[in-house]
């Protein structure tokens, strides 16, 4: 079976311009590699009829489909269809149907129909109306020498309808398509590089049709393992397979599969141990107390915390001794081991976790240099410590340093 | 004088399949259109060869500047440095510098250099490097017939890094560029429309070389006025007297000017008027005293923060009264205000603010639907309060409730 190509094209001087991000084309290409359409290219021109032709003749010489948004609606500056019209040498026509749907809306919003709207009703002729339910540009699908180029409006929330609703079913019908599968590992706690050398020999004999990609992200580096076949279960079997053969190697960085995050990670530990938790945050001002609470029924497991940015509330809210930031300072392994127990003791939780640290740009030495914090756990009768170096900016240093301490709660949970 | 041109190209399947956004090619976009480098055209395409350095060449052939992000990581699916290699027939060669960069990175890091890394210091003899303080794979630097191309790694922080610390500077010395100057005002509390509404008159009576964009956000609008012209000073100085005649209407809403965050803006205030604050946050988990100590300096005035999620927490640690969520429930203007004393007085603050709120997407009812957030302000003898519907899932509700809160706290800094 031949691997069937798209292009997606978005248009719109916004887009180049960087106004608005386009969040279309990526939604369009998780559909199409849902049903094992691969995306060749994806690209983003401006509203000008010569570069809209262009654009699309070249994705037509290259792909079997390509998938146009923007440019629909009935101001001047919107010229997709005029121009798919000139290239396809399809003049406008009167689409009886089209009229109707664009005649439905306005009644449905209790307005006129304007002569201006009354426009979006004419199609070039041979093309194929897209029924839009949720605007008043329809859209367009072209049969071309058995490929095939639909022209949708860049409003999201209606291409997003008629795709779903019409034009995901149409292709399923008429392309054969292969069976793709991704299989995403995620792990935390080991660079890019080491984990490729720690799964090098995995990887070097993994089969032609199974690839792999390191997606890098902070303090984080997720697998995606790809497969292309022709049955379902077959290649399913085949990958999971392979997984249960790589975890071994790597098991103490994994932390989930998929779309999981890590603060959702920690929180299924929590549940799963019917423990509590709280923090007691410095230098990460309430970052990780956030990210903790981003998770949906994280009241479950997470009860408070405590920041403490000035010492005399590390000392009066988390017990602190005066003495120990005294002798050690206020970033050091000594107060985090305080403000730990500290946290625990006074919200009544199992696992208590503190932070304290700089955050930049200044307050650094070149014995706590910007990015060092130390952390500690209060669990199970012990307090375990751990000091690490961010690696950059103020901003950067809080949201490394919450995604360390994250891995730093797995770790413990995993081991108790 | 001619307008200079660029493109974008984005390497990676993981873009083509969907799996991450490109958000590199928006933020450079933003960056060269302050430049006043038109962006012609952007596309993604896929980690091959053949594909990179045909797509490098195209854009060659129709803009004088490109710009590559992605596809140099040390893994062996990272290959544009190798195509572009071959593409400018410029073998690889060991720079020294770049093998300097990356050993002080691992020294940084305390690790000891792989030979993985060790190869990334190789790059195209005659390209120019561009260090990369952020991470091991160094960007590079193509002169072609008077054009450039430029390759920058994938992972945001690094690329930005390297755009703005040298190669924009770079550009800027290179072509000949018009002056382009935006102003940007910041509003908050006010929508679009009735922004658009209230500032009419003033946005339709400008020059045809000032343009006005309209750029909403969380809860917030910018205005960005964008002129065009042959000499700075003239025209910084019509632009500075369109603003000052503008200003007068909407002084309510505008928070400040450029780059100033909401949060930087109350930093100032409070900074200013020498007064200190602390945070009681249920709802928001502390993702109001996260934004709070994002603002480098936040110390001066920030003291710290109780995260109050179960009720007992409210009760023991902020004073709340057992009765009063007995009668109004936790999320009500009373337990808001109690909150909002209880951490004033706890933490000896000038200021205490707090939020408690429905952050779903479940716990909502027909009386406090999902989204509906009570906050407080303890200040200068009074309380007060106010109540807020935020609109959407539970992270954006989570940030919508930090915004507003924050120009809760602007607003009543201002009145004092």
């Amino acid at each position: 079976m031949r691997e069937i190509y798209a292009e997606i094209i978005t248009i719109g001087d916004e887009i180049l311009y960087g106004q608005i991000l386009d969040t279309n084309s990526q939604w369009i290409s998780q559909q199409l590699d849902d049903i094992g359409v691969k995306v060749r290219r994806k690209y983003s021109i401006s509203d000008q009829s010569e570069v809209i032709k262009t654009a699309v003749n070249e994705s037509l010489a290259q792909s079997d489909l390509v998938f146009v948004t923007g440019g629909l609606g009935p101001t001047k500056d919107d010229l997709t269809k005029h121009s798919l019209a000139a290239m396809f040498e399809m003049p406008l026509e009167l689409n009886q149907s089209a009229l109707e749907d664009v005649e439905d809306i306005f009644k449905r919003f209790g307005k006129e129909l304007t002569e201006i709207n009354r426009q979006q009703a004419f199609l070039p002729k041979g093309s194929t109306k897209i029924t839009n339910e949720r605007g008043t540009a329809p859209g367009m699908w072209f049969d071309r020498d058995k490929k095939v180029v639909v022209s949708m409006p860049g409003v999201p929330f209606e291409m997003k309808a008629m795709m779903t609703k019409t034009i995901l079913p149409k292709i399923k019908k008429r392309f054969q398509l292969p069976v793709i599968i991704h299989k995403v590992i995620r792990t935390i706690g080991i660079g890019e590089s080491w984990l490729s050398e720690e799964i090098a020999r995995w990887e070097n004999a993994l089969p032609t049709h199974l690839a792999l990609a390191y997606l890098p992200g902070k303090a984080q580096v997720r697998l995606r393992l790809t497969g292309v076949g022709e049955e379902r279960e077959v290649l399913e079997a085949e990958m999971e397979e392979q997984v249960a053969a790589l975890l071994p190697t790597i098991q103490s960085y994994v932390y989930g599969f998929g779309d999981l995050e890590i603060e959702e990670a920690v929180g299924e530990l929590l549940r799963a141990k019917s423990l509590t938790i709280a923090t007691a945050e410095s230098c990460t001002g309430g970052y990780l107390a956030h990210k903790i609470t981003s998770v949906s029924g994280s009241s479950d497991y997470y009860t408070g915390s405590v920041i403490a940015y000035q010492n005399e509330v590390k000392i009066q809210e988390l017990n602190v001794s005066p003495k120990t930031i005294e002798k050690h300072g206020a970033v050091s392994e000594e107060t985090a081991k305080e403000m730990a127990e500290g946290i625990r003791k006074k919200l009544n939780v199992d696992l208590g976790i503190s932070l304290t640290g700089i955050a930049g740009p200044d307050g650094g030495t070149e014995e706590k240099p910007v990015g060092m914090v130390w952390m500690a756990i209060s669990f199970g009768g012990t307090v375990k410590t751990r000091k690490i170096q961010s690696p950059g900016t103020r901003i950067l240093n809080i949201e490394y340093s919450g995604v360390k301490a994250l891995d730093f709660i797995r770790q413990t949970l995993i081991e108790a």
